[in-house]
């Protein structure tokens, strides 16, 4: 059986980006059966576990032939095993890399800053410095994003991808904002994607240990 | 021919860091002869260079098969293409795809926003707060990275790979600073892969054009 690892519970702000999320769902599209393993802060500690995963996150993935960490390198190797993902000629592939990487290191990069500031740094000093700076950046990446998307529905080929895996992942972590809402085209694909049954699926899935952990420790709901 | 794009000066502290670097040691790598393309800021804002490069950024790449943009989604498509940059079996391949991606996503994201910190921003007010809590994550991750890595030469299948050209890029972008040198078996690491000869003529052949702007642009000298 195929494996993801999973937290069994975050606090709210992390529900739905945690990503197991990206796994999840590029499983479903390929429509591999998998079983998550849920794991909690003693794990993500343990030698055992930093033996798999060197910094202690999720998500690990194992199938009888490979055992990996990073979800995009995840979410790339299940798109090179499924045509659900990737088209089958080289430049195709290519390009579908191509958007991949753009989404994991030009575009989260920037959105990862902001966000960390927005949830972990809010009303510290440096931040009413640095934020403009970092929203700036980000609005000209995503302006060229939005550019770069022009008329078309999927990023890569026209055809959805692993790379819109990544992006949609990627561009949802502003959800907290309404950055997003100033790139409709941007906006409009977020939404296409989430409105994918296997997104679907793969948040509920997510969301599912989450509610059950609330359910039982009440104290945990609304942290 | 292969061809790879490349800028025809940039200023010292980007010398030795600029992209391409990635794609050239690859090809180096892999023996696959290649020729650059040399581009100026105005090819940079050029509609016909943001239809091959959205964000205006080296290196494009072209062969006969392929265009790609993303030095990481380059640097794995050549990997793909040559057992120098990769073992054959699937879980070699997949552990080379978790460590490019380590880099790329785990570890550049943070040395990045310490970089920027230091080249662009010193002196800043804001700089003083955050500066330290960056490197305090840093420190977190490179320790981490230095107890995955253990007695090993390489960080994929102790085989150097490709994941180990993205991964040196990445640490070598902390040059400015003195952090490396408290992760003694990192340090070894990057003195490793830097000693490499393909390295080597791939960092000649990205200084070559600055060292030729500048000899004829003598203001440039010293930026």
């Amino acid at each position: 059986m195929n494996r993801v690892t999973a937290f069994g519970w975050v606090p709210s702000f992390a529900q739905g980006s945690v990503r197991d999320l990206r796994v999840r769902w590029a499983l479903e599209e390929a429509g591999v059966p998998y079983g998550d393993h849920l794991i909690g802060p003693e794990d993500q500690a343990s030698p055992a576990y930093r033996a798999l995963q060197p910094f202690g996150q999720v998500p690990v993935y194992r199938d009888d032939k490979v055992q990996m960490f990073e979800s995009g390198a995840i979410v790339l190797y299940i798109a090179q095993t499924s045509d659900a993902l990737m088209p089958t000629d080289q430049a195709g592939r290519a390009m579908v890399m191509t958007w991949l990487f753009a989404a994991s290191n030009s575009v989260e990069p920037m959105v990862g800053e902001l966000a960390g500031m927005d949830l972990f740094h809010a009303g510290e000093d440096w931040v009413a410095a640095r934020r403009p700076q970092v929203e700036t950046m980000l609005r000209k990446r995503l302006a060229d994003l939005q550019s770069a998307l022009g008329e078309r529905n999927w990023f890569a080929n026209d055809v959805f991808s692993a790379a819109d895996i990544i992006m949609t992942a990627v561009l949802r972590d502003l959800r907290h904002t309404a950055i997003l809402a100033d790139y409709p085209a941007l906006a409009a694909y977020v939404a296409r994607c989430e409105g994918r049954p296997a997104f679907r699926r793969a948040l509920a899935d997510q969301l599912a240990p989450f509610r059950a952990a609330e359910a039982s420790q009440p104290e945990l709901a609304g942290r």
